[in-house]
C-alpha cells in the first residue's frame, strides 16, 4: 500500500519558512496584548464532551470526536446500544476558545474579579476545507470578563487596532454596533419580534447583495414589504453621515427603551474609543449584525477592502461565560482572525525581512572537526545562528549548499589550516562573493553590522 | 445534569502562573536550538491514521483515535462490517514528533539534504495518568536528517546541555552509549541474538534493580547463568573508571566488527564533545540501553540524581525517517522532556522572577474615563504593561484589586483631577506603600529602575 504523506484534508505542515510569517505576526499580537495588561491561558486540545455539546446549534455536526479508547469502546459496541456518535465518543476536539474559557472560569474560584486574558491556540472544525478555510486553525482570542463597563469595549478594539497598526495595516475600519440597536431598529420597523434571528441573518448579507437583495430576502422570510423597506432605510445610512448625525437620526426613530439605551452607549462607546488608537478607525455602521447569536451589547468588526470577511470580530457576551457556574459572568471578547491576517499580508507583500535558518554557515578544510565545534561554540555563544557542514567535502559543494534554497545562509565562514592558525574566519557573503578574513570575536558585530 | 468543569483527565489547563514558567523554559530551548542552526517545524495535531498505525508496537492502542465525521460514520456503522477501532475512525491525534517528521522528509521534496529541524507541541496518549505522567504533554525534538557524520550527534548532546545550562542545572550526566556495542556486548557474553531484544530490556533496568536484579531477570528470560555474570561484568562498571580505559576495556571483549567500530565511534564521540558545552557532562556508559528499538548508532540520555527517568534522550536511527519514502535518511534525534524539566525545576526553586500580568494597574478617581485610556495609551506606547481598573469605585477598592493574589500588579498608578492637570500620575509601589509623583513620560524609566 502507498501511503499518502500529505497533512489531512483541510490541515497544514508548517514549514520553517511559514513559521517565520506566523510567528512574527503572533509575537506582535502577544506583545500589544501584554501590554494593556491580559495575561495567557492554555487550554487542552481535548474537552470532555458534554462541555461542547449544546453551545453550537447546526454547526455541532463539525466537532471532531474521540473515540473511546481500549475496553470501553469495545463494551460500547458489545452492549448493543444504538451507536452513533454520542454512544462512540466521549471526548472531542476544541471547537472554539470561548467555551474552554467559560469552563476555565467556572473551575478556578480563584481568578481574578476582572479576567483579562489571551489564548493563542489551535481549534479544528470538520468543515469544508476552502480558500483560507481549515480544519485546523489558530485564532487569537482576548476577553474580559467580569464587568459592564465600556472599558472592556474599548479596550479590546485598542487592542485589536494596535496590533493592525504594528503589522502595517492602512485604512481598515472598526464598524460598530449594539446587538440591543438591532432589535430596536427591527421593532420600529414594525417587523414581528419573532422573525427578529431570521431578519438578522438576511441583514448580515447587505455587503454581499445590496440593498435590494437584502430586501428580497427579507421579504421571503416573511417579512413585510413596507416594513423590509423601512428597515433598509434606517439601518443602510449614506456613507458621508458622521456618527453623531447617524446616531440622532436612528435615535429619533427607536420605540423602545431597549433601543435608545444602545444607542446612549454607542455614543460613549465612541467617545471612550476617540482618545484610543481605534479612534480613528471606529465608524457606527447599524448594518453591522454579526452571526452569532450570543451577543448581548456593543457588537464590533475590522473590515479591509478587497477582504470577504473580517480581520477581526467580537463584542459584548453577557449570558455566555458564566454558563457552567452559579452566577452571571458579563465579558466582552474579540477574535483575531491569524489566518485571514497572514493571507492578507503575503498578498499585500506585509512582511519584513525575517529571519529564518542560520546566519552562518561554517565550512572547513584540512582542519579537525573538533576545531570547527570550537569556533562554533564561540560564536554561539556570542549570540549567533551557526550552523557546521556536518561532513569532509570540497569547499564549492559546501559552498553551493550554503546557497542552497532551503538553507539560505547568509554568510559562510570558512576554516582552513590558515585561518585556525591566526584565529580568524574568512567571512563570505554569499549574495555578492565578498570575503574578507575576520577575527573570530569580531564576526558577531561583522556579521550584524 | 452537573457538569464537571475539570478538563478531561490527565490533562491540564495552564493559568498564566504556569504559562510564565512553561514559556521561560520554551524560550530558552528555541533561542539555544536556533543558534545552532536549527529551523522550526510545525505539524497538524490530527494525522491520518494509516501514517501512524504499525509505528509504536505495544503502544499502539494509547493512539487518541478520532471517529469518521457526519456521514461516513453512519454509512460505516449501517455497512454492516464488524465494528472496532479500525472502522470507526479514519484519523488520529499525534502520539510523537518523529513520525510527522518521517511524513514531512518524505512529503517535502525541496527540504534541505541536511535538515536541521526543531518541533516544540503536544503529543497525545490515552496512559494511565500518573505523577508526572500526562495524556497530553509537550515535546521539544531536535533532529538533524541527511547524514552519517558524528557532528549530528554532537550537536543535539551539545544543544541539550546549552539548554540545561542556561536554565540553571547543574550537575547532570550526559550518558552515551552505542547501539551496535550492545549487541557486540551480547555477543561477547555468549547470549544468543535472538535474546538481544529481551536481554536490553532487562539490562535497561540495572539503576532499578541493580546488578542481582538484573542477572536474575536475564536468567528468567532465557540467558544462561554464566552469560548473564559475564554481560553484566561487561557493562556494569567501576565508579571511577576513565571513559578512555572503559573503552579499551570493553574492547579487548568483543568478538565482532560491528561491536570493534561502535568502540571506535563512541571514542570519536567523545573526543568531538570535548570541545562542547557537553564534554565535561559526557560519560560513556556501556549499561545505558534506552527502550526503544529504533536506534541504529550512539545513544544518548540525560539523568539528575533524584529523578527516575531522564530530562532527555536521543540518539541515532538510520532507518526511520525514510520510511515513508523510497530512499533511507540516516538522522539524529533528541527530545527534552519539558514536563520533567519543569517538575525539576519547580522542586527546586530554580525559576527567575518571571514577569506575569500588568506591571502598572491605573487607578482612577473624579475623572474621565477617556482620559484614563488617553494615559494607558501614552504607558503603553512607552512598552509598559497596563491595566485599567474598569470601574468607578473607592480608590481603597481599587487598591485593593491591584493587589490581590491574581493580579499582583507591581505598582498603581493613582490618576485624580490633581495628576491630570499636572500630567503626572501618583506611582505608588503595592510592596512597600512608598508613593510619589511622577510625570506621564517618566514612569517607565521609575517603573523598570
Amino acid at each position: 500500500m502507498v501511503i499518502s504523506t500529505k497533512p489531512p484534508s483541510g490541515m497544514r505542515d508548517f514549514l520553517p519558512d511559514d513559521l517565520a510569517r506566523r510567528n512574527h505576526v503572533v509575537a506582535v499580537v502577544r506583545d500589544v496584548y501584554e501590554r494593556y495588561g491580559f495575561v495567557p491561558l492554555e487550554t487542552p486540545a481535548v474537552e470532555n464532551v458534554e462541555i461542547l455539546l449544546g453551545k453550537y446549534g447546526e454547526d455541532e455536526k463539525l466537532i471532531y470526536r474521540i473515540l473511546h479508547r481500549g475496553e470501553e469502546l469495545q463494551r460500547v459496541i458489545a452492549s448493543g446500544t444504538e451507536l452513533d456518535a454520542d454512544a462512540l465518543s466521549d471526548q472531542a476536539l476544541r471547537y472554539d476558545l470561548t467555551v474552554p474559557l467559560a469552563r476555565v472560569v467556572a473551575q478556578y474560584g480563584d481568578l481574578p474579579k476582572y479576567f483579562k486574558r489571551y489564548q493563542i491556540q489551535p481549534v479544528w472544525r470538520a468543515d469544508r476545507p476552502g480558500k483560507g478555510r481549515f480544519r485546523e486553525f489558530y485564532q487569537c482570542d482576548v476577553d474580559i470578563t467580569g464587568t459592564e463597563s465600556l472599558v472592556a469595549e474599548a479596550e479590546v478594539c485598542a487592542a485589536a487596532c494596535d496590533v493592525l497598526d504594528r503589522l502595517g495595516f492602512t485604512g481598515y475600519r472598526l464598524c460598530i454596533n449594539h446587538r440591543k440597536l438591532l432589535r430596536g431598529l427591527i421593532r420600529a420597523a414594525g417587523i414581528d419580534v419573532a422573525l427578529e434571528g431570521s431578519a438578522l441573518q438576511a441583514v448580515d448579507k447587505l455587503d454581499k447583495i445590496g440593498r435590494d437583495g437584502v430586501i428580497a430576502e427579507l421579504v421571503a422570510r416573511g417579512v413585510a414589504d413596507a416594513s423590509a423597506s423601512r428597515l433598509l432605510t434606517l439601518l443602510d445610512r449614506p456613507a458621508d453621515e458622521t456618527d453623531d448625525a447617524r446616531l440622532e437620526a436612528i435615535a429619533t426613530a427607536l420605540v423602545d427603551d431597549g433601543g435608545r439605551a444602545a444607542i446612549d452607549q454607542l455614543g460613549d462607546l465612541l467617545r471612550l474609543l476617540a482618545t484610543t488608537s481605534a479612534g480613528a478607525r471606529a465608524r457606527f455602521t447599524p448594518a453591522l449584525a454579526r452571526g452569532l447569536g450570543y451577543y448581548t451589547g456593543p457588537i464590533f468588526e475590522v473590515q479591509v477592502d478587497d477582504l470577504a470577511g473580517s480581520l477581526a470580530g467580537g463584542g459584548r457576551y453577557d449570558e455566555l461565560v458564566g454558563m457552567f457556574g452559579k452566577r452571571k459572568v458579563p465579558a466582552v471578547g474579540l477574535s483575531l482572525g491569524l489566518e485571514r491576517i497572514l493571507v492578507v499580508m503575503t498578498e499585500r507583500a506585509m512582511y519584513p525581512e525575517l529571519a529564518t535558518g542560520p546566519e552562518i554557515m561554517l565550512c572547513w578544510l584540512d582542519v579537525e572537526l573538533a576545531a570547527v565545534l570550537d569556533v562554533a561554540k564561540r560564536l554561539r555563544s556570542a549570540g549567533l545562528r551557526v550552523e557546521v557542514f556536518p561532513e569532509a567535502a570540497k569547499l564549492g559543494r559546501q559552498l553551493q549548499y550554503a546557497d542552497s534554497p532551503g538553507v539560505k545562509a547568509t554568510w559562510c565562514g570558512i576554516l582552513g589550516t590558515d585561518e585556525l592558525a591566526r584565529g580568524e574566519l574568512t567571512l563570505k557573503r554569499l549574495a555578492t562573493g565578498e570575503q574578507t578574513s575576520v577575527a573570530i570575536g569580531d564576526v558577531l558585530a561583522r556579521v550584524r553590522a
